[in-house]
């Protein structure tokens, strides 16, 4: 079918109104309807191929809450009206050793994203949620669970199950100590995520402004890293520290701030970052790791989590139209913390 | 009582004989005659103050096998004629978190180190294993398990503990994948280990010559890392990399070696290292880590392994006088792979 969509048709162009064919439903496909799409930093490196490898047009969108309008012949899951989830992932090769345990987005083939990525099957680069339809595989659909507000509920696709997978992997749990480095989309979600899972958050920040936004969110401290004397104090406090700046930065004033057996995981910045100092990571045997998205499972479990705790991201609506303006105010850094689209302002069809 | 040492006065001296005072036999003390001691790279920079602290005289060594000559009077895990070792530890809180669970190493009141570290009841500087006598607590004092030849086993309490430790934190089990970079008296030994415990092991190196030396110490594989095709096809391959390079080197042509959720752990050098690239460590949940020495249970086990198993450093035994030629081999790595002193070359008296 044919549906609306707004994307980018080069690394120039802003994004504009734009028709999308989407797949006739395979046997285990839902489709459904856009109901709310967030705005994740990457859609706007990927529209200005930033990253390289961009196929245009280019339609991003992968934090994804929609309602089912249709189910393949196989689908069982879903039905229609159904509300349902899609994140970054919309396939992958289901039989990898990374697959079989639940971690499809280290699938030894590669996930299949949800946009500027080739579909598994037919080829056809694969188009996002910034689209009045979407159509995918039903294993790569989350079921939203009763109760978690629908309309501030997308960011938990990306921004939340990016923050939540290390925060779970690295075992966190009542009491742990947990530092996150920076408060935008992600380092939100890693404060009110750590917070719902019971851990003593700290926000390290540059900006003194941002501790009171932290405290809001969840947070029992905060550290302010261009403060000597404080960031003497905090050595050895965490056991984990989620660091989300996504720029180049350095991490040596950091590690030592992690406990004997701490990991300070990287999931903002993907690309060089600063020199290393071996001394606080051999002296204690301290790690510095990465970490993406999440496994299906998990982001199920997220989104069961953030509806058992009232857990939400803390959003701006705007309207399809104003999503050149929200990626412009984006890189200023200007937005608490992040935009989710309302899908409605999209006028769609289906041909 | 007096003993017979061989020491540095000062940073810019060689190292000569000298007679050092032993302290008077605690309750909880052992009393050694020092049969062999390991030369560690360690030694040569406490004796040059390479990392500041020194305290003159400074006698080293931190690899000792010794035979029980006497015991205080309420220790009670061994007798005179014993086969005993000391490693790189002679004491630390035992009250703390760490030590609790064995990782003295990590003391959060730091460990008392074996030499050039002040004793926690008298304050006075220690002196380690290039002496005629040395005294320890019992705690810290090692038994030597039956059958492990004691003139090879010395380099097993710094070289093999220090390999050992991380190879065991990181849960290395029959054919797990072991690489490890750099082939000295570290390398050496994590070759020895690693295999010992039933890995496939590779060593990593940018010598084709050293590749024959590995297969004799029980390495499958070697990888040349300088050539660029032999790394490529090794991306992905190791589930855990012990990096013994004991110089400033950059990490970033080694972590896409390890396969997802691998671990490069740094037991070389400890300084300053080399820039990071987050692509491999975000896209595969690769970690850099760092590890020091081990606990003194961990020791046990290990000396145990190693007497079971026929595990034995490759040494070259020296005499007592020709320590300041090692020392200079050493820098030169002229060494297969460990130094170790035929401590009755030292003659000694007891007074």
């Amino acid at each position: 079918m044919k549906t609306t969509a707004y994307g980018a048709q080069t690394a120039e162009s802003a994004l504009k109104p734009l028709e999308i064919e989407r797949r006739d439903l395979r046997d285990n496909d839902v489709e459904m309807e856009v109901l709310y799409c967030g705005v994740c930093h990457s859609d706007l490196h990927q529209v200005r191929d930033d990253w390289g490898g961009s196929v245009y047009p280019v339609v991003p969108g992968h934090e994804i809450i929609g309602r089912v309008t249709a189910t393949g012949e196989k689908a069982k899951k879903y039905k229609p009206g159904d509300l349902v989830a899609v994140g970054c992932m919309v396939d992958s090769c289901q039989h990898c050793d990374q697959c079989e345990e639940g971690d499809e987005q280290y699938c030894r083939e590669r996930p299949t994203l949800t946009y500027n990525s080739p579909d598994r099957i037919d080829g056809r680069n694969t188009h996002g949620g910034y689209s009045k339809h979407l159509v995918a595989r039903e294993d790569f659909v989350l079921r939203m669970p009763e109760g978690l507000d629908a309309s501030r509920a997308a960011p938990i696709l990306c921004a939340g199950i990016t923050t939540y997978s290390p925060l779970r992997h690295w075992g966190v749990k009542k009491g742990s100590r947990v530092g996150v480095i920076g408060l935008g989309g992600l380092g939100h979600m890693a404060v009110k995520l750590a917070a719902g899972m019971g851990a003593e958050v700290t926000l390290i920040t540059r900006s003194a402004s941002k501790a009171k936004d932290a405290a809001e969110l969840g947070a029992q401290h905060s550290l302010i890293s261009t403060d000597p004397v404080a960031m003497e104090a905090a050595k050895n406090s965490f056991d984990l520290i989620i660091d989300t700046v996504p720029v180049e930065h350095d991490l040596k004033p950091y590690v030592p701030l992690l406990d004997i057996n701490g990991a300070l995981v990287m999931v903002g910045q993907i690309g060089p970052m600063g020199e290393m100092d071996s001394v606080p990571m051999v002296m204690g045997r301290r790690q510095i790791a990465g970490s993406v998205i999440g496994g299906i499972e998990e982001t199920q479990e997220l989104l069961d989590l953030c509806a058992e705790k009232n857990i939400l991201p803390d959003c701006e609506i705007i309207r399809m139209d104003e999503i050149n303006d929200a990626f412009a105010r984006m890189e200023r850094g200007d937005v608490h913390y992040r935009f989710v689209i309302d899908m409605s302002t999209l006028p769609g069809s289906r041909a």
